[in-house]
């Protein structure tokens, strides 16, 4: 049985797109030359070329097979025909993947969409979502915040992706602190925040950092998946901790080159998701980072595309979004979406209750 | 105390360097403009910009330093910080960072350049080294090549990167073969050849893939470190296994940027040394890949920089390196290196034995 692989392929000086095609079908498996393979490892092993069209000057849709036997479900190994070599040859874009032949490989999110608005009581609106920050503060201050926009009405809270388990507010007892303010907020307004502590830290303690938020009461975690290793994330989704997983892009921005590495969408919004992501943050256009709306809304059809079989992962567009800009941003993304805001919400001159109430007076309408 | 990061900062349209790299310093710690921060986060945690210097037209060395107290000790958020947010930011390569204050919290190669020379006897010249290849060779036969590359004398074998515990190919069965293979050899030649089986897995499987592989008396293993996670390779390089780790650079070939991510020389040679590489394979220059020969000669250096806090990596190019320019190579790189063939070897007209056999000739003369 086979897979496929679609490139955006652009010829440099001096390449043709025959070769450049072959070269990554066999730097993808077998990593030798046509002319040393043997018929059996050539027919069975080594990846295939399977179309070429061309979609402007020098520019190629590719398609590529290969055999499910040379991954055989090891995820690492996954990623590494996906874009092992050739992440070191320009001019190669991988840009999807039929999930369908290998689907059993990966977890796809545990909740998506559909789980998290059925668990959070919200069947159609956007959610709003913000983050606990600077790095440096003290516990207590940390919970201080997660009280204001917790009564505010936020939807959910995370750490900023920075805060792991410094001395300034180590993870268990930030955590308590934490998942105490958004419950005793719950109840002094009914409402219920989703506290989602950051557990990014080395694989070998991943785990038990998850089962840990779990123990002690968050609703869910944020997780850099770049940092730890795609791989884990997928261990997680896969793991006895029944927790959504909110995945930040923090070093993962380099696999987006211009005519390299992933495409947005596919990164964002099909790696991802495939990976076990329930959301996938991503900078909005327009923030201090550098997506098109184009590209953002690439990552969203991407994560929220119904022929792909998984849940749906919710786009989680951040990084500069504006509160007073939600009504305009609703209007170009739809309601399945989270909208992540920061400095926008602390900069609010009343304050982040303030700040947080008319947020989500703009998503109630 | 803090440690320092520099950075080639390149502005584009409308940036300005004063902003640029306050830009970095904030958001690589707290995440905030400095407008919102109390004066203890703003001196205390937040980055600070402690140099900036024209280099070129619109480009700049910058020097940041951050907290210690912002990572303490935890590798990933070390990452974070070095590459997080910014990697999703264009123009800004980090180049350099100032080991000394933090070199406690990276185990660094546990053999390196000297470690191995006494281990092998081999106190001058370079190595040589080759892959068992293809993927999808049954046991026997990547056994047999193993045996053909020791009679013929090569230094080291490893695995080919993408050969993982797949069912042509079992990981247990394999490493016994192959270690049983490069032994008989020893037996009848006196020589030792060094196996390395690849290890690269999922990270929570990786540890005991490890030991495994010292159990089944292999002599050093192949990791890729940006498959596993860098800080899964520091894990492995400060654990009770005692073995040496090659380092693989498929999927870190999107961090090369030409304004953006790493510096070749920063990557393989810096940052996968203080990380544990024994060995950092690149891509030579003139072979299928691109890497220019400033970039491999960079690589090199770092790898071997006698001011760095830890011990030496050996440079080890390969993807092209053809057996007939070994001479050639050498007057370039010197002898602290190791040469890593495929194809060149696998194409010889008399078979692997002969070509190795030329190969160690040259090495020795």
């Amino acid at each position: 049985m086979r897979f496929t692989i679609e490139y955006l392929v652009t010829c440099l000086q001096g390449e043709t797109i025959q070769e450049k095609a072959l070269g990554i079908a066999l730097e993808q498996s077998v990593e030798l030359p046509s002319s040393v393979l043997d018929a059996w490892i050539l027919n069975n092993t080594a990846g295939k070329v399977e179309s070429i069209k061309e979609t402007g000057e020098k520019t190629y849709l590719v398609e590529c097979s290969y055999a499910v036997s040379t991954i055989d479900g090891d995820l690492t190994q996954f990623l590494n025909v996906l874009l092992g070599n050739i992440s070191l040859k320009p001019g190669i874009q991988v840009i999807n993947v039929d999930w369908e032949p290998i689907q059993d490989w990966f977890p796809g999110p545990r909740f998506g969409v559909e789980g998290v608005r059925i668990n959070m009581g919200i069947p159609n609106r956007p959610l709003s979502c913000s983050a606990l920050k600077p790095l440096g503060l003290s516990i207590d201050k940390l919970a201080d915040l997660a009280f204001q926009f917790a009564t505010g009405g936020i939807d959910i809270i995370k750490d900023d992706h920075g805060i792991a388990d410094q001395r300034h507010s180590p993870f268990t007892e930030r955590v308590k602190a934490c998942v105490e303010a958004v419950n005793h907020s719950y109840n002094l307004t009914g409402k219920q925040t989703w506290y989602f502590p950051n557990v990014t830290t080395n694989g070998s303690k991943l785990i038990d950092r998850f089962r840990q938020a779990e123990d002690l009461g968050a609703h869910g975690v944020l997780l850099c998946p770049q940092l730890c290793g795609l791989e884990m994330m997928a261990d997680l989704a896969s793991s006895d901790v029944n927790l959504p997983i909110m995945a930040h892009p923090a070093f993962s921005g380099t696999y987006l080159g211009a005519i390299n590495g992933f495409s947005h969408s596919f990164q964002y919004g099909s790696l991802w998701r495939a990976f076990g992501a329930d959301f996938v943050i991503y900078p909005n256009n327009g923030g201090r980072f550098s997506f098109t709306l184009d590209e953002c809304i690439g990552i969203n059809q991407a994560a929220l595309d119904p022929m792909v079989p998984y849940a749906r992962t919710f786009p989680t567009p951040g990084g500069g979004v504006d509160r007073n800009k939600i009504p305009e941003w609703r209007a170009k993304y739809g309601n399945d979406i989270v909208f992540l805001m920061g400095a926008s919400l602390y900069k609010h001159p009343e304050g982040i209750k303030a700040a947080t109430i008319e947020v989500q007076e703009a998503l109630n309408q």
